[in-house]
């Protein structure tokens, strides 16, 4: 069945203000990796995650399955895997150049954020579904709808004053799997641990493209 | 060089409260395949640009251009194009089972909406960059980044009342990256016609997975 759609509509005015207000709010994010261990409210966390699944997916399947972690414990076993796994990434199974790229980022294996965060947030892509008799069904472009939902989750995060790091814990995706009960369609896509920064966390001092080099208009 | 970070710090009740009304915004968001003609400012589509451009991106990369086609005649191009190669995937290519998969959300071959949204916006993943010296340069999980930057994008959009639909024009890549004159390192992932809805849009009667289907707490 099909239904009317409604929505809100703005003065042109009001739209620009809105959408430059938005950029200015979103400009000011930025990937922390000192994460404080302050206890943040779990309704805040759970309105991110909700506004994460209003995302589009691919023929409405919802492919994502967000695990919050909060128990001091399991995420500590999740801080061993990932330093064990990242460890020998770094030595071993890269090349040179993936080192050096990572080097003025200053990122390394050593990864306290894992434990003092007061949320570790495992995004699941669910590389397919099953009808109730128990087929198989297919989510088409799971991993796209899964990153536009995080996209989402992160516009929301900032909205609240709360920071994470978005990261891809390198071949550590089997390990947490198990590690979190999780069933054999789901699949690792991302590692976010939220909280408050740190007192003292830095950043590197990035800058971002300038919009010519990003927009091209026909 | 690293730097202090800052952010905004609000109190506990004016994040529930904050978490709370992003929610409400993005939960009235859908997909919108009737899009009328009316013109919207240009500014504010750079501003949802500008904002999807802040996305975090593997080793800050930032593997994104975003083709903004207003231009009547190039709009229509585009639909020649899409509604060729789609007759031909819902005829020969695709199986029953998507075909069945798709009807549910009355989706076909004519997109009227690549004629009658003011802008199509063309995004392009960067799947290789260059160095100064000419060397290529690896982009670390360019697909997943993109669609980060695309789910800020529909935040970003939904907060000022445009509507779009995701689409992923389906083998239109090869001739939608030639027309537009895109260099050989950058794929389409994805097409998003923006403007206002049409007076009589309607959409597809799809509910929500509830949180508790989405969210495991450990
Ligand atoms: C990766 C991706 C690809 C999609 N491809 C198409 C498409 O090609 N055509 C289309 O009409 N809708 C497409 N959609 C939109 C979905 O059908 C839509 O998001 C889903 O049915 C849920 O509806 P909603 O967005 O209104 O919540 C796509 C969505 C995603 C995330
Ligand atoms: C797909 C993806 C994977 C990333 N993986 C990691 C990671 O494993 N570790 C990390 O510290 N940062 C990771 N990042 C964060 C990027 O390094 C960061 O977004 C980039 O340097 C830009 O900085 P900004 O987010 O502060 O704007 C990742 C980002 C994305 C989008």
């Amino acid at each position: 069945a099909h239904i009317p759609f409604m929505t809100e509509r703005y003065s042109e005015e009001d739209m620009v203000k809105r959408s430059k207000d938005f950029y200015a709010l979103l400009n000011k994010r930025r990937s922390i990796r000192f994460i404080s261990d302050e206890p943040v409210p779990r309704e805040v966390i759970e309105n991110v995650i909700k506004a994460a699944g209003t995302a589009p997916s691919g023929a409405h399947t919802e492919p994502w399955t967000f695990v919050v972690v909060q128990d001091l414990e399991t995420k500590h076993k999740i801080r061993e895997i990932i330093e064990e796994e990242e460890e020998i990434n770094y030595m071993k199974r890269m090349g040179d150049r993936w080192v050096n790229d990572l080097k003025r980022l200053r990122t390394n294996w050593i990864k306290e954020y894992l434990d003092t965060a007061p949320y570790l947030i495992l995004i699941f892509k669910q590389v397919y579904g099953m009808f109730p008799d128990g087929r198989k069904k297919t989510h088409y472009y799971n991993e796209i709808s899964v990153s536009i939902a995080c996209g989402i989750f992160l516009a929301a995060l900032q909205n609240v004053g709360l920071v994470t790091v978005t990261s891809t814990p390198l071949n550590c995706g089997p390990r947490l799997r198990v590690l979190l009960q999780r069933p054999v369609n789901e699949k690792l896509l991302l590692l976010l641990p939220v909280g408050y920064p740190s007192k003292d966390a830095t950043v590197p001092d990035l800058k971002r493209k300038p919009v010519d080099d990003i927009m091209v208009v026909i």
